[in-house]
């Protein structure tokens, strides 16, 4: 029983959390003469944090001189939460293991930093590469200051998206239609494009609905929206909806209704990703249509590409699923069987 | 037990029947009161049929007013064996029954005709679907009197073969180069074009080495291994070698060597395939590439499809994989994960 065995528990105790949505799942393990005495992980989005969550199952008594196991860096400031530092001094706790400093630039070391001026032994880069496993979005959001971006495309095995231009076209199987639908609720926010938009009428939730919904982003430079404002995405009010626009018209239109409208001179993808940025949205699950992985692809945004893929071929009439003008390898692919269609999720290296 | 219980038995023994070549795997149970005395099947390529096998294991009392089970319809003439039918004649078979009739029109049917002249009971059609799969070539082969069909690509999931003209690509990994050596040995012959023997340069063998190595098809129809005299499966003698050409220097050249080179003036895939169909090729694996594929999608003469899918984009400048004019549709796609590469094997719709 070492500090890897208890850090393994607390990992396991942070892939079990849930509904944390922009917070990070983390783990909490409290361990006394050798003894784990008590668990605990992120609560839902506005609810303890892991520390608090397995501290609190304990009386001071219990976790006074205890050793804390933590997959992240103890938070040090006030937001929905107490900081969590002021907490495990109050307890006593003697000595604190952490897999992951916080990557957010402004916060990273805080934590730690404070326990230690208060006596604690601080322990870190205990199981820290499955501990960064967990939280991909985030740590690359904090790192990097932009949302981490999924290209999610569903393409014939003749890497084909519909059978021709403004044709909706379902190619791939039921099973897989559930796990995108699953899939989105991993992201905050699901970029499609005008062409997606019109043709398919779809309304990117997720199924089930999960507690936050992530936001529905349409790129429209164009403006070709103001034609089409029957769309169920810019009336059902089931997620907040985003259009990004360098169309006055639309805009204006716009205005006024629940849908989010951006004016963007430009409305360059880096533009959408930068105000997104802001807004705090960590994460993209871009569903395309190719035009739109293009443009992701060109402005050298794209971490990882999941495929879905359907064993037929729709031939050369077929519109042709984003193709990157140099080739692209992958790291670590992923490759699944959903009935006889196959998903593909794999990280783009980002040194080619 | 009933009828359906030892046929099932007789397929399993037809599945485990190796080496037959250009004869089906056929299996044999041999049952009296209502006991399994014997099962048996096809023998290596040259050997005895499957009822012989069985049969022989008894004495003449032991299968005296037996039933004898068998996959498909036993043969009444003179080949490498002497005819079956004689053999369950004078075994003193008292019931035959069967799964398939013989596919070859000049014999279906001629083997129970003898048998019920006779005097023997034969019940056909017993497990047929289920037989019917053991032997898709030498069935399709028989009804259609030309060789099935399997296109076989190596592709990116940007479905590209290579990443660019001219160039060797080396796509997919050792997993799924192990199975295509292994797949060859189901085929009789292996089709490729002249700039898949010009760029790759390959042997076509099996491996491990088949007893009976299937034949190497070059489709050649400009003559360019003219100038490629020193390609390994123009001088390695590890199998028959076959090159089709439209070229009279070409023919001329390889004349007297241990290559059979056809001249055929038009060196259309269709004068291809009935040649090789006039020599008994059952079956033909065309890897490719492109331009030979299309050329067989063309003259409408696909069965089967077996991609294999490595989760690389080669981009656009990578040489574009064949795809169809229209869309295919196919029935029973059976996928499969070799390490992260796909294998997708699936037949032809024919409807559309």
């Amino acid at each position: 029983m070492n500090d890897q065995y208890f850090m393994k528990i607390a990992i396991e105790q942070a892939n079990q959390a849930t509904g944390t949505w922009q917070n990070p799942q983390v783990g909490a393990v409290v361990v006394k003469d050798g003894e784990i005495r008590a668990t605990g992980h992120t609560q839902p989005f506005g609810g303890p944090h892991a520390e608090r969550d397995a501290l609190t199952k304990l009386t001071p008594a219990q976790t006074r001189g205890a050793t804390l196991y933590v997959t992240l860096e103890p938070c040090n400031h006030y937001g929905k939460q107490p900081p969590c530092t002021q907490l495990i001094i109050d307890r006593g706790i003697k000595r604190v293991v952490v897999a992951e400093t916080d990557p957010h630039a402004l916060v990273t070391g805080k934590g730690i930093a404070r326990l230690r001026q208060s006596g604690i032994e601080v322990v870190t880069g205990v199981g820290v590469r499955a501990a960064a496993r967990v939280n991909p979005h985030y740590n690359f959001f904090f790192r990097h200051g932009r949302p981490w971006v999924t290209l999610k495309q569903a393409v014939s095995l003749d890497h084909r998206v519909s059978a021709g231009p403004g044709q909706r076209t379902s190619i791939t199987n039921q099973a897989v239609y559930a796990r995108v639908h699953r899939e989105r609720a991993n992201f905050q926010g699901i970029v499609i494009g005008s062409t997606t938009a019109i043709v398919d009428d779809p309304t990117l939730v997720p199924l089930p609905h999960p507690d936050f919904m992530p936001a529905r982003v349409i790129l429209d430079r164009r403006g070709r929206l103001a034609d089409h404002q029957q769309l169920r995405l810019l009336n059902d009010g089931l997620a907040p909806t985003w259009v990004f626009t360098a169309c006055v018209t639309l805009a204006d239109q716009l205005a006024g209704t629940n849908v989010q409208v951006v004016y963007l001179a430009d409305c360059s993808v880096i533009k959408v990703v930068e105000t997104l940025a802001k807004q705090g949205v960590q994460s993209l699950y871009v569903e395309g249509g190719p035009t739109i992985h293009a443009a992701f692809a060109a402005a050298g945004l794209v971490e990882e590409v999941i495929s879905y893929l359907s064993p037929q071929m729709l031939g050369t009439m077929g519109v042709p699923a984003f193709t990157p003008p140099v080739p692209w390898s992958f790291a670590d692919p992923q490759v699944e069987i959903l009935g006889n269609n196959v998903r593909i999720a794999e990280r783009k290296r980002q040194d080619v």
